[in-house]
């Protein structure tokens, strides 16, 4: 397919009338053709009026060929082959097998979604039926669904130009929910950007979709992306990314005539807690430990939102061996290209800062790589007072470094975690004889995490119905919700309540024949759709 | 019961530190006793420490001892007596007929909700069983719940002394969450807030619960109420009062370093679209129509959060009949006292505003009554044009006040709706053959209000299942809720996941067993409990 360097408005191509942009090649800091154009406010307009002008129809789609149109999207990014991965990986240094598995999770959870819109329980019918002979007063039939939002403005990853991108988890959800989305392309990855909104735009036009379903546009995040949050038309923002970024985002939603909601995934330290226990095994085993560790901190060169950066271990002799074994780990490892020179240079400065602090030790560093951009992984060291009192050592360092904080008591662990700010995950290396000291560490973490691992690792987040990638602030603008897994399509949903509307002015999933077989809850307990064939709610 | 004018803090009476302040009797613009003493900030940390302290096992409490609790709160309610009833009159110059059929909603709320905290679906259980045998990469266990968001601050509203108050739709939804509540007493009415504190302490100390789990306080809301959503304690607001109160809130919530969600029921314009089908009938049934809609505009002097506002009628001859039958409908009503002396000089400025506005003319005029306060209900009149181009006829005037609006085409009824802001509700008064036209506004209102009525009033909120009390910004702070219903639960929860815990660890609600016998979601499809027994979820 052809990259035309320009954004994708309302299904058309559109030279921006702003500046150029060119992707970059990290592991050569080469930059990589075409020029993208970029919009200016008022091409972005355009955009925004086209998804207010396509909402009518979109979020009143049926529930077949809205789910046909989400798999379509997926059918299309497998269609484009290689030439996504070559070009997802020139423009972000990732190799190809990560981006192959990226891929399939991006198709993976548009075909969940397709099955979420099928099954309907994301439209939360409630029928309250009439009652004419309830006294004192009588009850008038009231019904409830829920609404898609209206016009959602999405920012991708750099870390997941595919998963958390063009097509990534936001746009899959809100797309389900039935909101158009105006796509803000991230920079690090335009060509990538293009490609998936060019399989984006086919599906809408091959499914006879208003254009204004989804656009793609480029242009600079502080002044587009700000502009974009700012329009009138956009109901609901999907962002991940840095914390400033999320949070500049969070202040210009707040502040708009009309505030709307912000969904930023911003950042997270993902604490794993090594009990006694799970140091009680032979030596070999301290030591697997540890390389899965060291092989969690540095996959896809840290630069994942669930890569482990702090480890409690206790102190003592087992300790000892395995933070040895941690530090001779990650001395056998060399650096993997970050996904830009900018990222590069933040951990850079983050690592320099931890390194510099008070009571901080190198436990070990490996080798920068052969490639640009490639720095050594470095596990630094210290104490649990230490980490308590010193909030520069609470700092997200975004890339393969991580801290190793050596403890003694349970009761030390649970002021560390109620000093920490809000975290995505919280991992538990742990044996049996840990449960007691655990399950007192469990309702402190259940106040600053989305999502508790026990003896496993908080990378590889899983897309199912159960998985919550969310937690308190900072670690997200909104810890109501996930920003991966079928939980996530509850964000850009609204309750509206009917009451006493004829059968001929009710909406399809409220009418008496319930003509998409929802699952519906009646008087306050949920009727199986299976119910529906022989009873009318209303009888 | 004695009123201490005190405030109660986990439990215990406290003298305020700072001034005192009195209720008064807005039909005699009276004092009344006791002086309530009002807490400084040092003080109101007691009580949100308290809160704090009382979440690890409140939030934890089995359903049944929580159900209990809450059906305790309403028993108690009623053991108040008609002491409760003439204390309410007093302070709010609300009749007892009014104030007994609020009791009611208060404590059938209460128990609605006690009934919600035992059927358990509100605590969103999600199972996704391990697949150990799934190819490329095995599945972990991983289970999802929802966790109550911690203490909560509930504002009372001075129009609902008992239902939307102390014990409220608001303090009753938290506490069902399983989230601690301090409520900032209302200052209209203290000795009404004091009273049902009580009852509310009574219940937490017979059911044994750590006396945090609730508190009132007496102070000024620009300062204590300011000092309480800023407290680092406190993770959620609910508050239903004025637009510039709500808006202060949000604004200090969003400015926290952690922000937390407000939930601010704050304004609404009700309107009501009258369709020429519904005045095809006799003159007889154009009065009626006129005379409902004026009582709904007067009734309890016009301080409902749904009262019509507004009434959109056809020009021509019916809707000059019907104009000229709402003139004579409230020409014939006197005033009633309304809340506060504060609240009657607004709806003085307001109605003053409105009928100084260009093209806005009288269409009848009531008495004042006999009391204080009690100004004369006006109804005025305008056309659709210029309640279209000017937005000093969108301002709501709490009160007995409402502005009936002349229109010819269903264009201009939608146009008028997309210049509206959010509102809580909007009602059509119409005939069969009024569907075509109602069924091309319905859209345009659904991105306008939560509950949309047919052939009733929005005034007499049901409080069910199905219900939605709230709509888009500035009618609620956060649309994708409602603040009347079972619905309203949702507000204080967030979801947690749980992955790869081992039985010992994990939370009642996800174990295998189900001892709280759940309607869960397993691999996405609803299992009711009644499947419990029988088979295990990880088998």
């Amino acid at each position: 397919m052809t990259l035309t360097g320009h954004s994708l408005i309302a299904g058309q191509p559109v030279v921006g009338n702003g500046k150029t942009a060119h992707g970059f090649n990290p592991a050569t800091n080469e930059r990589l053709e075409p020029a993208y154009t970029l919009v200016t406010e008022g091409q972005l307009k355009a955009a925004t009026a086209a998804a207010a002008a396509a909402y009518a129809s979109f979020s009143t789609l049926d529930p077949g060929t809205h789910a046909g149109f989400l798999e379509a999207i997926a059918d299309n990014i497998e269609a484009l082959g290689e030439e996504l991965i070559i070009r997802a990986g020139q423009e972000s240094g990732l190799p190809a097998a990560r981006l192959q598995g990226e891929r399939s999770r991006t198709t993976g959870q548009l075909r969940l979604f397709a099955g979420v819109v099928r099954q309907g329980d994301f439209r939360g019918v409630r029928i309250d039926p009439a009652l004419p002979e309830r006294m004192p007063m009588p009850r008038v039939d009231i019904r409830q669904r829920q609404i898609p939002l209206g016009p959602v403005a999405v920012f991708g990853a750099s870390n997941f130009p595919l998963a958390f991108s063009t097509a990534g988890g936001d746009t899959a959800s809100a797309l389900a929910a039935g909101c158009p989305v105006v796509f803000k392309a991230h920079n690090a990855h335009p060509g990538t950007g293009e490609l998936v909104g060019q399989a984006i735009v086919k599906a809408v036009k091959d499914f006879g979709l208003h254009p204004g379903v989804f656009s793609l546009v480029y242009g600079p995040g502080s002044s587009i992306g700000q502009a974009l949050v700012a329009d009138p038309a956009i109901k609901a923002v999907g962002f991940t990314g840095s914390q400033s970024a999320g949070i500049a985002l969070m202040r210009t939603a707040a502040a708009r005539p009309e505030p709307i909601p912000v969904y930023a995934e911003m950042s997270s330290l993902n604490p794993v807690f090594v009990f006694p226990g799970a140091l009680n095994g032979s030596a070999e085993q301290i030591d697997v430990l540890a390389q899965r560790y060291v092989a969690a901190v540095t996959g896809s060169s840290g630069q994942l939102c669930t890569s482990p950066g702090l480890l409690f271990a206790p102190a003592g002799e087992a300790g000892d061996k395995l933070a040895a074994a941690v530090g001779r780990a990650v001395s056998a490892c060399a650096g993997q290209t970050m996904l830009t020179e900018g990222i590069a240079a933040s951990w850079t400065s983050g690592a320099d800062a931890l390194a510099a602090a008070g009571n901080v030790s190198v436990l070990g560093k490996g080798t920068p790589g052969a490639t640009e951009n490639a720095p050594a992984p470095t596990i630094f060291g210290t104490g649990i007072g230490d980490f308590i009192d010193n909030h520069v050592l609470h700092a997200e360092i975004f890339g393969a470094a991580s801290l190793v904080i050596r403890y003694s008591t349970a009761d030390e662990l649970i002021e560390a975690t109620q000093r920490m700010e809000g975290q995505l995950t919280a991992s538990l290396q742990l044996a049996e004889e840990d449960y007691p000291t655990a399950a007192r560490l469990v309702p402190a973490l259940e106040q600053k995490v989305g999502r508790i691992i026990v003896n496993g690792w908080p990378t590889g987040v899983e897309v199912g119905h159960a998985m919550v990638h969310g937690g308190p602030f900072p670690a997200t603008s909104d810890a109501r919700t996930t920003s991966v897994g079928t939980l996530a399509i509850n964000r850009f949903l609204r309750p509206v309540a009917y009451q006493n509307l004829p059968p001929e002015l009710l909406p399809a999933p409220l009418q008496d024949t319930n003509p998409w077989r929802l699952n519906r809850r009646i008087d306050g307990s949920v009727e199986s759709s299976d119910a529906t064939e022989t009873a009318e709610v209303t009888a």
